[in-house]
């Protein structure tokens, strides 16, 4: 019923997160209905951004210019860097303005079931920046997920032998979020890290 | 932050539909995370699907070959003509399998608030395949929103001259659906085309 290139179409968009046979063929019908030009021009930009885009060869995050951004840029601390699973979530940690060290991107998470092994996670350029900047502080910006704890516990473990601080994002209750709707590991973790919220006075 | 051409992705990504600003990350992400292979061919079948895809010279869908599927084949009905808002609804209607006639698609419903008048329905490319063919029943298979009948209405009067059968499709309740979220509107005309379900007997 559909054409044949209309059907290639519509499997390749599939490829794309979220997006579902449904989806895809909505998509598709509206790229064919949208102006030609404008139509190109996003197969255009996609085609363009995937052949300039590579890992910065220092941080692992995807960059048009290597090194990146942020590894090339001089007023950032040396002394704090901030380990991330992807480049995404070095835009979301950016977005914080709470954070004026150096990134690296891990692009993975330790998951046995998806076959990501130690051999995955790229530890000997993570111990080659360790060893030649002066870190003072690694954030683990990792997801508290089962992979983003495995991950935590091997780079806690592979670290343990360097002299620096070694910190992880707070764990808790999100803001909006509702004790009857969290899981009972989060309230729990909650409760133990409970934090005062005014200096007691004697 | 995001490099130029990371930028310019983001931005073309965002005139597809429902895509946000946050999705357009996330799929711009996605993409440059993708085997550049991958990627290059979703952007490759946009470039071609929206290089050969034209309006059929009879019916006006979107079609790789000209005349379409549709229109140029010989086992479809003559003496039934649906007539739709756009491509992907002769998808639709091709799907419930109940329909074996031919297609018109009118690619614009009656809108003054967006411009589209009676001067944007190509009804002189309709009469022309009526007078044409022994058209038994023109279905108007258009969605039953403001635009649909605006349209619906526009189309009847037009249509009044000829010796035809008119039909839309049935108005109701959908099923799974439940009359505490249904609209009034939609209750008041379900109740008034209700239908029996058994014949009655004396």
């Amino acid at each position: 019923m559909f054409g044949q290139i209309l059907g290639k179409l519509i499997e390749d968009l599939k490829r794309l997160p979220g997006i579902g046979n449904k989806s895809a063929q909505r998509l598709a019908m509206f790229l064919l209905n949208m102006e030609k030009e404008q139509a190109l021009q996003i197969a255009d930009s996609i085609t363009l951004a995937v052949q300039s885009y590579r890992h910065c060869s220092i941080c692992n995050m995807l960059t048009e210019t290597d090194p990146c951004f942020f590894c090339s840029d001089p007023k950032r601390n040396d002394d704090q860097l901030c380990i991330v699973e992807n480049t995404q979530d070095v835009f979301l940690v950016e977005k914080t303005q709470e954070f004026k060290g150096r990134y690296f991107v891990l692009n993975a998470l330790l998951s046995p079931l998806d076959g990501v092994g130690p051999a995955q996670i790229d530890f000997p350029k993570l111990k080659k920046i360790i060893q030649e900047k002066e870190i003072k502080e690694i954030i683990l910006a990792l997801n508290p997920s089962t992979e983003g704890e495995s991950t935590i516990n091997f780079l806690v473990d592979k670290l343990q032998k360097y002299s620096v601080m070694i910190t992880r994002l707070s764990t808790g209750i999100p803001f909006g979020g509702d004790l009857e709707y969290i899981s009972s590991l989060t309230l729990t973790d909650a409760m133990k890290r409970r934090y005062e919220v005014r200096q007691h006075q004697d």
